[in-house]
């Protein structure tokens, strides 16, 4: 059983620092790859064009183990309390719904498991995938969901469904008793307060890229314009 | 040619009022198609969960429409509003490099252009997808990259390729040309200053799912021992 101190829930973080971990941890990754043994906080700042303050604090939050004066963090221990600390280590069932590129590109997606989530089934309405599998993931029909959902006691729900289907799908979910939802659609989904819905939604990458590069650009134009 | 109201970049708005805003234009889409004329900022914050000063201020920062005492936002042009600040109307091109089934599925995707972003070109190593197309996009040889990223004056990249292969296409991508980076690989990218690097990481997203649920199942359990 976990102690009280590794439980995630029983920890206060917040979102900006839990966004920020799963980052440290993949910079951690690239350098124990590199042979690297210790870490400064100073080291993982510049790396990451972050605040150094800001930095020990994250870690702090995340793992016990502390950067020593000298030689810093030692890496393979504070990969494995990061791990921890996100729940990499006890896996967690997910199902999806809507078996079209995307969702057959997220069956095959090979990385879910690092991060310990394991898809359990996948649904979907068209009658040529239904029985079949993708990466060893069974296609069942989208009317089996609530029992299948119930019979293994599933929370977390994936949705790459067309935007029109979504929030029937949804209702399905929560039919079957799921309390987490990860949309990849771009509908707008309606659900109780007692729901997690996280949306991931490429438009709000694609807006943050295009206005940051238009900002540089039009200050590099300006600032030849001056010389 | 753009006024100066309508230009991104000379309006000053900050990262989570940017990230709201395509969320608000989707509500807007859902709620458009059920035939609904005019919207109030209540409503909207209603809907989405969000404080109502806030909506407020998101959307004047990105509209002078503005919304009428009685009867609210005239949806349509809010919308309009919305995808001229976001640049959705001038079309801005990108490449992709890496064209596995995260990337095919990328370059088969039919939202982009929606939100002004068409893929003109794709790149690869292998030979059997080298001349090939996909929905339209031709694939070239990744050797050609700087060239013909030279040629078409294109200045975002999209990383789609596996981890250990993605500092290399960014460092090609930069001689290319390339000023903004959205990588959809695990790695972490070294670039120098004047680079956009936008990491698109489903384990945040999944760090954060897996930590909300948690912190909301423990809380139910909690409420359920005391009752």
């Amino acid at each position: 059983m976990n102690t009280k101190q590794n439980d995630p829930a029983n920890r206060e973080v917040s979102k900006p620092t839990l966004r920020r971990l799963p980052v440290y941890l993949n910079y951690l990754k690239t350098q124990a790859a590199l042979g690297k043994k210790t870490i400064s906080a100073t080291a993982v700042a510049a790396a990451l064009g972050l605040n150094e303050v800001q930095v020990r604090k994250d870690l702090s939050a995340a793992s016990k183990s502390g950067g020593r004066p000298k030689t810093g963090y030692n890496i393979v221990r504070l990969m494995a309390d990061l791990e921890d600390f996100l729940g990499y280590r006890s896996t967690k069932e997910a199902i999806l719904v809507g078996v079209g590129q995307l969702g057959s590109s997220l069956l095959s997606f090979s990385g879910f498991e690092a991060c310990g989530m394991r898809i359990a089934a996948a649904f979907d309405n068209d009658p040529n995938k239904i029985g079949t599998e993708i990466s060893g993931i069974r296609i069942y029909n989208i009317q089996d969901l609530p029992y299948i959902c119930k019979l293994i006691h599933v929370h977390i729900g994936i949705i790459t469904t067309k935007p029109d289907q979504a929030q029937n799908v949804c209702n399905t979910m929560l039919d079957g008793g799921i309390r987490a939802i990860w949309n990849f659609s771009t509908a707008h989904l309606e659900t109780p307060e007692n729901v997690i819905v996280h949306n991931e939604n490429l438009a709000v990458s694609l807006a943050m890229i295009s206005h940051d590069l238009e900002a540089m650009l039009q200050q590099e134009e300006g600032k030849d314009d001056t010389q």
